[in-house]
């Protein structure tokens, strides 16, 4: 599975007018806390890997999951390898991998607001200290779709007023580094 | 509080005969699947840490937790720190692991029947690559009981007809690698 996203900063009011307009509709929102860990014998930013820890809370009930994600396997749509599943518990994962040496880097807090439009999902992001943004997301199974699917990302950004010419390829994570 | 257990290979089918001649209680019964990994940047046998990810099927429902078992803090009371938590999939778990380079060393299947007799949990494991055992075990709030536990231990297999002196301090693990 290979997962499409494209992403632009955006004022996610006008978005959501937009997205009222063209009948979108709104599927979830949800608070996330994401932390991010180092590796003690590679360093992520060079092999361009990911280890997290993920606290959700939608509608009061919180839940936490795992996720490995590999390098990029297409640049231009940030499209990576990403395996992941649910916790119990989100300390006590934080803390397995804290005993095994990965020590958290960050944590990337955000609201998000999810519509389903045209096959894609839209999440427009409100990120503490990095700022609005939207994403326009989808998975296909195999590597050949990947180009089709970025396209119709791009229509949809088009759709929604966004120019995809301001896409961002860094992620929340990396935009809080670059700030702090 | 304190975990006092004895071990000992033993013939099951007349271990289980012996059981329901005394009375003892069937509580439950559980396969277990249990994959421990290296870590790319230490020697867990050196250091003394262990990851594992087990599988559990009780009546059809299978369950996955991950845990990490600290070295011993406490080499009288064979105490370690352990963190755990349970997993939605332990596929899923085990690939997090293997992509960040931790990889299997071995995997332990046993099943195993829960009986209740005198105090005392008696369990009989059926394990593959390793044999039979059994197991008996209980706890204590405070040190100076180990003794009289440990003791009452040997009465409960002599009971069964075992043997105390064929008792077995190593773990499956260590079996199971012993005769890989």
């Amino acid at each position: 599975m290979y997962e499409v996203e494209v992403k632009v900063p955006a004022h996610l009011a006008t978005v959501a007018d937009r997205l009222a307009d063209l009948g979108a509709e709104l599927t979830g929102t949800v608070v996330q806390e994401d932390t991010y860990y180092d590796a003690p014998h590679r360093d992520f930013a060079e092999t361009d890997e990911a280890l997290r820890v993920r606290r959700e809370t939608r509608a009061d009930e919180t839940t936490a999951r795992m996720t490995y994600k590999g390098p990029l396997v297409d640049e231009e749509s940030k499209t990576r390898a990403e395996v992941e599943t649910g916790v119990d518990d989100g300390d006590d994962a934080d803390s397995v991998f804290q005993n095994l040496g990965f020590d958290p880097v960050a944590t990337v807090r955000k609201d998000r607001r999810f519509y389903s439009y045209d096959g894609y999902t839209i999440t427009l992001d409100a990120v503490e200290g990095v700022g609005e943004h939207v994403e326009v997301e989808t998975e296909v199974g195999a590597e050949a779709d990947i180009d089709a699917a970025r396209e119709g990302a791009y229509d949809v950004l088009r759709d929604l007023g966004l120019d995809p010419a301001d896409q961002r390829r860094t992620s929340y994570l990396g935009m809080l580094l670059e700030d702090s």
